[in-house]
């Protein structure tokens, strides 16, 4: 008896209960790291202005952005116009709106529109659905979760280190120790290019080197060659490809091939700063990696690149930041430095999935289910299950108008643990009957017993 | 320096952190008293099918759907069409999804989509915004949340009574006592209306009533006379304004007057049904207020009708509910009755803050301010704050960059209680200097007496 009408738009997904205390869980856990890191939440509206989305995502993201219709005096008179306008003007005459695409511009909108009211640095986190147009995909769905923790309005490395020590603190809350943090700063990548003879080619080298883990390296060397590298430059390039072990030797390594460079100084200085603030942390070191090829998109970072990864798991990034320096400039608000990470929740969630890190402890169904065998025992039942209840302990009551095998049935398909049978036998001595829904055993027990009976494992 | 272009749409908002934070506690408690009666969480996404939504709301409810435009080849061909087509039926070519305008639609959609796999009685609870794009007013947005709870396949009045049980330690756990719950049964609308000789009036009967707090008495009987209904019938109803004190004098009247009747008898049967359970679950008897004219609506009500008020706030309904029987038929799915009670979650919030019941304690900003006063003691004042954090204390560290009235300015403006001053006396002595903001006094104390000293109120 499936409906064929009833339908959920593609990349569109329920999520059932038992999903939901797994998220709340890894959620709860997120929110009450970052309180004692001095984040405070906040919540902007799915709706913002279109204008406040166009041109911030690129040409790619600009195509999944959800536009959302005027409402009212849609089309009226627009209606004539369409005819003539191209595609993406008449998207924008009819809609004024758009879903929310990810936390970072939101929150520029929010800095830009607060600034002279809040205090700085503003620490927030915030954990939101955002909406994508994306095709649809095994795992991937139109709407899903992002968390982002944001410093905004601090220019001290302290920052930096702070934040990494936070995701430190979550990624081992969540039992996923064998993270490693890969760190990077901007300006080794435009050294990388100079050290090449080929300043301009700083932002060509820094996409080619950031997708290094997907295209074969004959394939980026012959790209990179093309885009003006001479294989001279590339050759002298080759020790970012063979680097030590261990963040000092690294760090070590930058220093020697780029720090007679002016960015190169720069950024081995900022890079030092930081491992300085992380050993005060007690950031375990052996998770920490010097990568100077982790590039993150580039787009508006401006200074060190975090991203959190899991070598063995063969999954892409878990998370990942770095510090901007002028986000908010973008509605018209400038000299804002900020450092942000976002975590990749719905790949962390797969991961604890996966690895079976979530609480075994089901809280998703009830623990007991009162059964009163005839109507004449339902009034002292129900007096029982408001005193469970008022316990703390999750129970469910089914009247007695069904038969009992349908209440065992019902019990055992919700998986609840315990059914306590309460009958005129049971009644007239005080007691109820409770059976253990996996054993398949019963006792008759007085209800006094009850909630330490059912507590058992 | 506030932006011009950092805008929200109209009738949006930014939800700031002590606003989250109280939201949090209300919708926490919430939670845990539904999870305690055996309902599960379940999430719908905020897209759904445009078809889904339409049709639902009435007229008036339909122009307030958000409606998402198509992406990828919006609106190629589409466009040459949309000229030559009516409005409304523009708008469905170029959206195929809308915005949740509610919990319920959803609800329905989910019964029918998952009949087969969902073991009944289902009980699920729902907390998430819903968007309308209703004329914005004080205090009233286009992005708002709704909390709504359902019990789906159990016929038994238990179910409501369970129900206003619930409802009543909901609003007893927020402070807010002084609630009432009206009850009243459909078919008492109907009966009614036969006793006043106009059984096919009963629908206009109950909107006529259903309005009576917001038209003057004579207006009504103006309008109930236009109607159709005479003076005498009119006349026979004049007891409905006059009831007595006291659900079970209530019940006795509405048995006096209609119990002759089919539906009159039919509505009495079961709302002592009703009666009976709820004393069962010991339901403190003088909130529950037995109201003849109450009609929520009645569009898919069809047997007991709830909602909670209370009469000295002046505000409306803070929630309400009823049993309905054939929901997910707009699904293609028959014969399921279902009991709901949807939360006035906006309005409890307001009312909350108005008499002030959230907690005073503000976990919105932290508890401690870290400030090395110079360099030297930044290291170990780093390692403070780890282990300060550790313990769950949320705490902050301003970096000794900035001059120290500066940091104490930092503090006062976000409320931070206390700030710990550490510079190189206090390090000398393995101690800090701690600051009461509130009262402007300090004191050296040891590292380890800190939790103690900033947990005083």
């Amino acid at each position: 008896m499936k409906s064929t009408l009833a339908q959920l738009p593609k990349g569109m997904r329920d999520l059932h209960p038992a999903m939901i205390q797994r998220r709340r869980y890894m959620l709860d856990l997120l929110a009450e790291r970052f309180r004692r890191y001095g984040f405070v939440p906040l919540e902007t509206p799915a709706l913002e202005q279109l204008t406040t989305l166009t041109g911030k995502y690129g040409a790619e993201g600009e195509q999944l952005l959800f536009k959302v219709l005027n409402s009212g005096n849609f089309p009226g008179k627009l209606q004539d116009d369409l005819r003539t306008l191209s595609p993406s003007v008449a998207a924008h005459q009819l809609c004024e709106k758009g879903l929310r695409y990810d936390l970072t511009i939101p929150l520029a909108r929010y800095v830009a529109q607060q600034a002279h009211g809040l205090t700085f640095p503003f620490r927030r986190y915030q954990i939101q659905p955002v909406w994508r147009a994306d095709r649809p995909q095994r795992g991937r769905y139109r709407e899903f979760y992002q968390c982002d923790i944001d410093v905004i309005g601090a220019p001290s490395p302290f920052v930096e280190a702070e934040m990494l020590a936070l995701v430190d603190e979550v990624f081992s809350a969540l039992g996923l120790e064998d993270y490693r943090l890969l760190v990077n700063h901007r300006a080794i990548l435009g050294a990388l290019a100079e050290a090449a003879g080929a300043p301009h080619l700083a932002g060509t080298l820094a996409r080619a080197l950031d997708k290094r883990d997907k295209v074969p390296e004959d394939k980026m060397i012959e790209d990179l060659t093309e885009s003006g590298f001479s294989s001279d430059a590339l050759e002298k390039m080759a020790w970012i490809y063979a680097m030590p072990q261990g963040f000092a030797a690294q760090l070590a390594e930058v220093e020697g091939y780029l720090g007679a460079l002016r960015q190169g100084a720069m950024a081995a200085a900022r890079l030092r700063a930081l491992q300085t603030h992380l050993t005060s942390f007690a950031f375990p070191a052996e998770k920490l990696v010097l990568a100077p090829t982790l590039a993150r998109g580039m787009d508006y970072y401006t200074g060190l690149l975090f991203e959190a990864v899991i070598p063995a798991s063969g999954l892409g990034s878990l998370g990942g930041g770095g510090r901007y320096d002028d986000l908010a400039s973008l509605f018209g608000v400038a000299g804002m430095t900020g450092v942000g990470f976002s975590f990749g929740l719905e790949r962390i969630y797969d991961l604890l999935e996966e690895r079976n890190l979530f609480p075994t402890e089901d809280s998703s169904t009830p623990r007991l289910l009162l059964v009163p065998l005839e109507e004449s025992t339902l009034p002292a039942t129900i007096e029982q299950l408001t005193h469970l209840r008022g316990q703390g302990i999750a129970a469910e009551l089914l009247p007695p108008t069904d038969p009992l095998r349908k209440s065992l049935r019902y019990a055992a398909k919700k998986k609840i643990p315990w059914v306590a049978l309460h009958g005129g036998q049971e009644k007239t001595q005080g007691k109820v009957t409770l059976r253990d829904m996996e054993q398949g055993t019963q006792e008759m027990i007085s209800w006094a017993d009850l909630p330490t009976h059912i507590d058992r494992a």
